[in-house]
């Protein structure tokens, strides 16, 4: 099972304008598609970030990894590892900055990782979520992930989803997500408007849905002094607070008043992150995500060290498409601590997916476990190609939300906290 | 691959008179050897600890499993953990006391995790080790194990060791084995003499052996304030104290003053032990034990565990036989951050190995890892039906090693600590 060839494509797929606390998404959405083929003929997908410094790093890295066995991820960890040689990069979706150089390491890694995971899963015929310790449960729940956002991209018609910039729009939004996907928990991206309007738009939502567990993430947008307004205000309301204030010691000011868990994808985002965290309690919940904590096995060791010390652990999600969807939902699927529902931006970006209808379907807001070996997933080659077409062509190589905001709006400004 | 019968056998095997701070071993080690048998025909195996209260849980547990999908090693935890309902267990092997009820759940089910391993293993036609991530070594170093011995077991011939109840009988016990193994490393079994005894016979295996890294394990027989004696007058000699004095709070005091690292495999045994420990810095190496960390999967995540806390990883070992080194090889050839040399007892104990000869023999000190489906080992099943025979001949159930002490020294007493 020796991996004979690896194929990296940069893609681009259409993305609404959903607004968060560094600006708003532009109209295209960049990923990732990593192939691995073997000498067997299995090949396996994995799929990560589009920014062009990380399309650059994965380009970099493949070549080393061909000769491995598709079953030797702990020496091809190390391989990236020697291939990176230290480099570190910048995060445009966790929203974070700067990115370690082990957090660089395990965000190079994870799509050749889960690659892998899919060859192993397709040789033995089983799925992935086996290859982790099989599952302990059979479908996995997701959040409706609520933005705000505007009705359509400017000069555009408006979408399908329409207008979400008030209590009354974020309602109808959740509805109509709920409606669709059957989603039993919401999450508001926040950070957008001053926090009282943002706690509004929760009153409003928990009136709406009295019995559907609300989280609010503002992305740091908030000083620790704001943060606790905001818990002290929505005490009851929230499951969790997520990333109100930045760092692990605005986290830790805030969590040491909350009366709510703070969940935070922001200010633990590497092995490295958990210790220091971890002495001043800066978080009683980690968003686990594959795509930064290094593929689908390290994240299985992250759920172990939450356990382990008491931390609780959801699922975090950026813009992404079905081979992304599978692997967090095999990862789930086999994570018995992994007790909250999953964030997926998979509604807003779905009509351009490439995993071939079928596999991967809502059901009361929940995935059921692909049961085909792998991934359990098909790719349609054809859309593959049409998304690599729309990243040649549509003129963005990395993310900026601010920059776009900026083209409507030349006063907005980058600042965080803001309130 | 549905699991259809599980074999529970406990077994006796020949054990000298090795010495420890709570007394001596008996002539017979007691272990169980679990057999999972598969729909598909396929088997594994696994092996634990072989005290009555011990095997009566693994056959109350066994039942349970039947029907299971042998990659369904998650949903086994839940389930000996429902089986167990919160039982707690006495440990009469790491002398560590008291197991606690999660800590009895990972004793019960290792192994039956290690069998379904040997069985995916095979099914797939891999070597366990890449189940676990792949090799990041092709063989895995361990120590040579010294204890304080008498030369036979009273009323017997001396055995072929002979005595060692000073430096110069340690220094020869170790020529013994490392010129039959080729081992690098060396680990003393103390707290048998007075400390300053065993400081000498640290500087007689220091001057005979000038390059090898040596470790002196008294288990807990010292105060903290000796503890801290030994470890001044051992400054620059071992490469790690393990276990000096007992409990986390004891060896907290050590470390603060300590010039070397301080190991254990006494006071953080368990996964809730951890936070503990980490929060007062007790500890600067873990000792892993698949045995009662929960199978070779859990025992990778504390592997991780360590890595993320900046702990150092060794590996314990009790009495054992083959089907235990082949799966600590395993596990350790596919951990990264694993970086001393594993305790072994196998020398001791592998004239009757139920293992047919050939998978396992060390190169220079070290196991090279087995490359045969599965656990890569077989079972010579008359051997195991002749080790059987003396578990149910040999008049021992429990271990009991002070009362077997008691009966040449009626005036001996446990004691912990002792000086
Ligand atoms: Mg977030
Ligand atoms: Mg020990």
């Amino acid at each position: 099972m020796t991996i004979t060839d690896i194929v990296v494509t940069p893609i681009a797929f259409r993305d609404p304008p959903l607004l968060n606390s560094a600006g708003v998404h532009e109209p295209w959405a960049l990923r990732t598609i990593v192939e691995i083929r073997t000498d067997s003929g299995i090949f396996g997908f994995g799929e990560t970030y589009g920014d062009i410094a990380h399309v650059e790093r994965l380009r970099a890295v493949a070549p080393t990894l061909i000769g491995l066995d598709a079953f030797a991820i702990g020496p091809m960890h190390q391989r990236v590892a020697e291939a990176l040689r230290g480099q570190t990069g910048d995060d445009r979706h966790g929203l974070t900055g700067k990115i370690s150089a082990p957090g660089t390491i395990d965000r190079v890694y994870s799509p050749f990782e889960v690659a892998c995971l899919d060859i192993q899963g397709k040789a033995v015929g089983r799925p992935v979520v086996d290859l982790l310790g099989g599952a302990v449960r059979d479908a996995v729940p997701y959040s409706a992930y609520l933005f705000y956002k505007w009705a359509g991209h400017p000069g555009d018609e408006p979408d399908q989803w329409g207008e979400a910039i008030d209590p009354a729009g974020v309602v109808a939004e959740a509805r109509t997500l709920i409606n669709q996907y059957g989603f039993g928990s919401i999450k508001l991206k926040g950070g957008v408007f001053p926090p009282e309007q943002e706690i509004e738009a929760i009153r409003a939502l928990r009136d709406a849905f009295p019995n559907i567990p609300l989280r609010l993430d503002p992305n740091a947008a908030w000083t620790p002094e704001s943060s606790l307004k905001v818990a002290e205000a929505l005490n009851g309301v929230l499951e969790y607070l997520e990333d109100p204030a930045p760092e692990i010691a605005g986290m830790a000011e805030v969590a040491a008043k909350a009366p709510m868990p703070l969940a935070t994808n922001m200010c633990v985002v590497s092995f490295e992150h958990i210790a220091p965290a971890v002495a001043v309690n800066a978080v009683q919940v980690i968003l686990s995500d594959h795509h930064y904590w290094g593929g689908l096995r390290r994240s299985s060791h992250l759920a172990s060290i939450c356990d382990t010390f008491g931390i609780g652990l959801s699922m975090h999600s950026n813009s992404h498409l079905g081979i992304s969807l599978a692997a967090m939902t095999h990862l789930a699927a086999a994570t018995p601590n992994l007790n909250y529902a999953c964030d997926t931006h998979y509604p807003w970006n779905a009509a351009d997916d490439l995993v071939v209808p079928g596999a991967l379907t809502f059901v009361d807001g929940s995935i059921p476990v692909p049961t085909g070996p792998g991934l359990g997933i098909e790719i349609d080659r054809d859309i593959l190609a049409r998304l690599a077409e729309n990243y040649r062509t549509c003129g963005i190589v990395q993310r900026d939300d601010t920059g776009y905001m900026q083209r409507f709006d030349p006063t907005y400004e980058r600042k965080r906290p803001r309130w």
